[in-house]
């Protein structure tokens, strides 16, 4: 029997047991040693997304641990293995998987939401989505490779290059991510959070963060960039504020790139982008060249990943979790230590 | 002396004299044949633009011509040449000048709008907005030059190419050379448009188009596409229902090329863009390449140029004119004759 937590609506998490599941034909069963908090995850204990998740909903896909058992005609992977997994399952048929972006397939299952997740002890995944970890690569650090693959994928497409300017709405994990991986691609990097925690952790982390409630972001971009405008915005609020904002920050032909969720339609300054012949693109998820860059990215100690982690709790104590990251303040990623 | 017609507010138009200006240092005089009245014209005949142009305002930026007189230190342009002018004077010195985009400098003269204009009999501009024609090249057709330059540009960054799913939003004069640019580069294109006689002359030159108010858009083209989407589209309307209608019908990473001056913010569905991995950009004017292969298109015979052609007047009548492209209906480009 696998340990495992279960979301059972109502804001309630259940503690128990579940029975493992075999890996079947094409399936790796992971042993899971830490599975990160992600926002998505704290909107479906807010109950925001019922209509999608499961009855007894085991959360989680943000993982890494080692290979527990192997299914049938699995190959190139080892039991005791340590791995990570892309928690994707595109249908390969859509016209997305056709035209190559299976990443974004019409169909697509996002294992730990449409399927049984990682917060438990085992976690039986389709060997595709599995990748391996290098040896020295430590397991805590290991469970942050999906969120800096969403990051990689984002300043991928963002074409961010050294020298660019790039400021990035958002200094929560995603956007504190995409900030340190730009930065590394030799971009400057100026990150705009209006939490004052969130403000001195990412300065703790080595970037550049302002409050926009304290300076008037377009002037101070302005100034930085002798008038110009930065290359690159990151969208990562998913607030009208930001999309309001991302418009007066770009140079000519800049490009906004839109990382946060907006569930309603808003108002965007489409004149702006016709005037100074703006650019913008959604960016979503990864693709399998994004994980694997996050995983080297992850070993090569070039980021201050371990500062990102905030907190480690047992498996039982998930609850403590998702009540830190719903209080907000001093707090960036959460782990759940599953076995 | 010069014949010239005056805007003089209150949508009143003059007929009279004024001095020709005789071309100084690096200047052109251009005896006018035809000039093409533009949306904008008739945006200022209605007062839209009193704050920005001048006291007796001659309008007028769509023309052909012969050179007649050339200032001091000009080279390379001959009395009698043919020519067509590029009504855009940049700063040369503000970042989007630096960075190369002097099309959309931020303190951009717009020949003809912040400058006097073309309705009248001779033209003074800066030697450098001097295009050559072809010889075989009508001064009639040429006329049509600066708008087809417009396409050209927005074709060219919609990175349009043989076999893409083109959708243009929008049938007026613009939307129409932007669809026979696209389908001439080797796309199917689709023109959308609501006005029934606009749809019956983009029919009869040869463009494939659908009155959204009679079929369902988004259906057709998921249709077309075998339920992918278009590659490009293209929203020329500038208004809201174009907008949102943008969204519903490209592709994953399918690029939205926003041509129409929307003056407010409004509500675009940035989850789209999220979702599928959409991409926007602003096209504005035009550049010199783009001017280059207009000039070079409208000598090919390659487009039905001369059906946009709906009526000239004399630069007497331009009032009859601006009345007829305000009624709207069976018009496309009017163009006067001006010497």
């Amino acid at each position: 029997m696998n340990k495992a937590t279960f979301y059972e609506k109502n804001k309630t998490i259940r503690v128990g047991e579940v029975e493992a599941v075999a890996p079947g034909p094409g399936e790796v069963e992971v042993q899971i040693a830490y599975a990160g908090i992600c926002g998505t995850d704290l909107h479906i204990y807010h109950g925001k997304m019922d209509w999608r998740v499961a009855e007894s909903q085991i959360m989680g896909h943000e993982v890494s641990g080692t290979v527990k058992a192997i299914g049938e005609g699995v190959e190139g992977i080892a039991v005791g293995q340590p791995v990570t997994v892309m928690p994707l399952a595109p249908c390969g048929k859509c016209p997305a998987c056709k035209a190559g972006h299976s990443h974004i397939c019409y169909n697509l299952k996002f294992l730990g939401i449409d399927t049984q997740g990682g917060f438990q002890s085992t976690w039986t995944v389709p060997a595709y989505t599995i990748f391996p970890l290098p040896a020295d690569l430590s397991l805590k650090r290991a469970a942050l490779v999906e969120p800096l693959a969403v990051a990689c994928h984002d300043v991928r497409l963002g074409g961010v290059k050294a020298g660019d300017f790039v400021v990035v709405l958002g200094g929560g994990p995603i956007g504190t991510l995409v900030g340190l991986v730009a930065q590394h691609t030799g971009a400057t990097v100026l990150v705009s959070e209006i939490n004052p925690l969130r403000v001195e952790i990412g300065k703790g982390l080595g970037l550049d963060v302002v409050n926009p409630n304290d300076v008037d972001l377009p002037a101070w971009v302005e100034e930085r960039t002798e008038g110009a405008g930065a290359d690159v915005v990151f969208e990562v609020t998913a607030h009208p504020a930001g999309a309001e904002m991302m418009t007066k920050l770009l140079r000519t032909r800049g490009l906004a790139v839109v990382v946060g969720i907006f569930s309603d339609p808003l108002k965007v300054d489409l004149f702006r982008f016709f005037w100074r012949e703006l650019q913008l693109r959604g960016a979503r998820v990864y693709e399998r060249e994004d994980f694997a860059a996050a995983i080297a990215l992850a070993a090569s100690d070039a980021l201050p990943l371990d500062g990102i982690i905030s907190a480690v709790y047992p498996l039982e104590r998930l609850i403590e979790g998702l009540h830190q990251l719903e209080a907000g303040g001093d707090v960036m990623k959460v782990l759940i230590q599953c076995s």
